[in-house]
């Protein structure tokens, strides 16, 4: 058996823990050997419950530990780019959670970083591509077998249920666009191969005032136009009544393929008094639970055969750029030509 | 446009009313000219909304109408085959609902009646014949298209808000495979093309005892093999919480067909609280709607035409013994080789 | 049985024919007296088929026929306006087949003669309206169980298999904005109760230049903001490999419907080397089969009960001023501000 | 980090490969470290590829290896309770694919070795439990949520492209109902606490005359009354076109569920020349790949926190047992009471 990659994890919020739980559990290839957070209570709970040698409240400590050989890093979008750039400065590869950075000028920063350590892996968290049902699309599109790409429709609603947490977070997300759409538009990229040429953009408060004062919306959506004239339908909501709803299609002049059009938890069926139904997955974590490991094995992957993931630094920038460019749209309701 | 053919219906129960509502306003080539029933209020009410010129609480004094070219039959059951017998003597072409009898002796009795007036048109109301989903998944098997038949699986479930109904009726109802399973053993026999060689009954009460004192059971299953080799399993239950499910499954060694595995309402799908849905049809008039207009238009044709309905009273005879043979089956709970 | 309205069609095509057969033989209120046709071969086997008394290549000369009670108009498009004027004129009830005009100017003349003749029926050709499902969502939406509205999504896709007509056709069809996406704008209209306040289109010719040269591409879409904030994405296409693909989604923020989310053509499910499938509609007579025979149905009704259809001149007026609208938000890649 | 339970795996078919790829790789409290098989060029090539350390021709000898904590045995059914007594008697922990043994005979040798071990784990691999919706659909059914159980139905179809493993294999397996069925009739203990009290089998050789040589069919099925009245009706078949299909229904008298009625292989809708539609999995390595994983870590961890497995050696006799009353009905066209 080959050796274990070492790694160190820096965040214990909702993803940051399953990813470090992820690590520790669940990746045969990896061994989670310190834990950073600036919640020592949560830290040293977390970390005694699992057996984790180091453990930080400070991130530059962590990456001084000469035993680590990466990071991962589910910190505050805000502090991305600098620990990006910092962990590979002490020589560490590093899987960086989405988003790259919270402006176009902080994902340059990251860049210049990775550009300047081209023989560490650097990966970014767009775990969509690593599910089994993204994946499978993306090769019948690749083999042609839906012909040429007419329309890619992109859903990503949170549930109605989580609306407290993303009210007291909505002045630090950035807005739907940054926060949620941001999935869509790396899935119509890795998808189309095309980048867009108009973008408009529309939304509003439908059930929650809150988000204006932000100029944001609890749903909004945006159509753009591709180079290569297919055309991308996105829709960001944060209202759904049945849950977690990622749902996207993509129209071929050959065939349409749809992706989890209904979010189903589990292949269990019920008819009961409502009808015949499907119980829906509630979260990003249940959703996507399988990709989640899917994304760190291929992390390890690459730094044991020292090759680079699909997904660049250079994804990251530009779906951050386009985000911000149908935010834009959104507010200006201008038609934006990128 | 040709004449139109006269008819009078018994019985405005229900379904009676529904066909005598069809006659009256869907069914172009029909003219309801005559009602009769028991309960003079309704008959006096419904002859006066609908403008119908003849009304006759005597079934024996309507028949003497000569004006009148068929009935429609939809009385209790006991009376189908006296009311068919007499119908036919009178002239009449005869569209009887099932069963056609309520013991084999009684079919016996309509056969003889049919078989001495060839030129009169009789046809009993197998509906689930002329329902369109399943005229087509007969035709493909027809065609070859799912190879050898290997089982047919039969539901016919009603639901759990009717259960005080049917209690009510159960001394009368023949039990659960002379009331309902009876449908699906005449969709087994169309389908299959072939007689049971072994019958095998089970059941019970498992929500409502009131069943067990007519040695019937709340739900029951069969399993029957035919001559052919091809497998039979029947389930009918009275319990259904989700609505009126009449369910249809052909195996083939070529392809599966299923009919109505969920017996959604319309083609409305719900996501809300309680996941991704449909809702049901919740009873018969609604699942096989149109199912009852087209069996009258084939009636109405095969008198027009001079022609015979697929549906014989020899497929009434048949299905009826097997249901008995069934309900022989669960009574005693011994294998049947008929 | 009251006395059947008596009904002069015109036009012979494929829609016409059927709007003819179903008066002649579907619609128990109503009775074909007169058909219409330029194509005299066409025209007089149909008329000799059905038995109809009254044939005419002349429209004009056909609402002279003073035994008419009101007309079914399927001629041509930019026929509408005259025809529904001229019948009018002559006392007619008229329904007519969608558009209403060619031009905004066209449905003011409309509007300006259905106006002069309050006592006399209009209605105009948008049968979603009354197929069940739709029917059924609407009522959900109006009693307020999906909550406020968010987006509104309408596809209307023809099946590749019947390009070779549509591109024959390219050059009189208005484009697919007014030729397909209209029966959406009505349909979001209708369902929203607003009118947009921002419009962008986009589109292009995927897999079939000849578009290209009337300014229009096989598959275009839309993306609306309503004054009321609702969102409405439109897309319309020429392509669909699958069947005749007519689907809606109404986002609300309680729930979510959606309409025919698979165009199944019956209720068989068949499970082959394909894997698990439903077999699609075809084209919209098969889709829409009910609500084509519901629409004149109503029609029957409102002349017999002297009130008027919920769908009113404006209707068609508003919908095609939306349409060319969009129109000119394609050919010009402007942000349109109605 | 704890120490990894060390263990040693003997097969190396199509799921014993399986079960040691797991092992080695997706089971982080597990340790490979001997592999046996008699095919010693796959045994070398494996053992090399994954730096495993001891290999064996001979379980008996690797079950001396003092370094071993467990052993997980994929061999041919025959050797199944030989094996899993001695490795009992070397110490051993035990994992061991179904059937527990070809006998009921051989099934007591288990079941007294067992009982001679008590602080032993000994688990046998009815892995669907372990599969996440029908532990899900489980948990419904203990918490009422079904009301009392009506019916049990249980398919399982191979596909038709696997036949000629199937023919070559027949003569092997015991037959339909102890190679196939075995898992329904587990289900059907596990989900309704009860066991059979009447049983009748039926089938034949619907497309495969071979199967016929061995008293076996290529479709067979069984309709059981349970003590506690609820019915259980099983269909196992090995002509499946559309893939492997193991669909599990159980009716309550408050709801239905149903497990995997579409066996989609991922949640990728197709839409295009054939309708709309799923494709399937296509065996069980696919369609249970989690529960194979899941099954594992639960023996992992009944080892480590020294308790018992829900699946116990009784279990495994009373199934043996009944599928070969199944198997007896079947032959016989007798009604088994057993």
């Amino acid at each position: 058996m080959m050796e274990k990659i070492k790694i160190g994890a820096i965040g214990l919020g909702r993803l940051g823990y399953q990813h470090a739980e992820n690590i520790a559990f669940k990746i045969p290839g990896a061994e989670l050997i310190a834990l950073c957070d600036k919640n020592e209570e949560k830290l040293n709970e977390t970390v005694k419950a699992w057996g984790i040698p180091y453990s930080y409240t400070d991130y530059d400590e962590m990456i001084k530990n000469e035993e680590l050989d990466a990071v991962v890093i589910t910190s505050p979008s805000a502090l991305h780019t600098t620990q990006i750039a910092n962990a590979l400065e002490a020589g560490l590869h590093v899987f960086s959670e989405k988003p790259l950075g919270t402006s176009v000028e902080e994902c340059k920063v990251a860049e210049a970083a990775v550009e300047k350590y081209p023989d560490l892996v650097f990966m970014l968290g767009f775990m969509r591509r690593y599910d089994p049902s993204y994946a499978y699309a993306r090769e019948k599109i690749k083999n042609g077998e839906i012909g040429k790409v007419v329309l890619f429709r992109g859903y990503s609603q949170d549930p109605e249920s989580c609306i407290e947490g993303a009210i007291a977070y909505a002045g630090h997300s950035g807005g739907q666009f940054i926060d949620m759409a941001v999935h869509d538009i790396d899935l119509a990229r890795w998808m189309l191969d095309s980048e867009p040429k108009t973008i408009h953009a529309i939304g509003g408060c439908y059930a929650h005032e809150e988000f204006g004062k932000y100029k944001d919306g609890d749903n909004v959506s945006a159509l753009m136009q591709m180079e290569n004239d297919a055309m991308v339908f996105l829709f960001a909501g944060r209202t759904a009544p049945h849950g977690y709803n990622v749902e996207t299609e993509i129209v071929g002049t050959k065939a349409t393929l749809r992706i989890a059009s209904v979010p189903q938890k589990n292949m269990v069926e019920i008819l009961d008094e409502h009808g015949v139904r499907r119980e829906c997955s509630q979260d990003f974590l249940e959703r996507f639970e399988q990709a989640y490991i899917e994304e760190i094995n291929e992390f390890i992957s690459c730094i044991r055969e020292n090759r680079k993931p699909e997904v660049t630094v250079y994804d990251g920038t530009k779906t951050t750029e386009i985000a911000y460019q149908c935010k834009q749209a959104f507010e200006t309701n201008e038609l934006i030509r990128p």
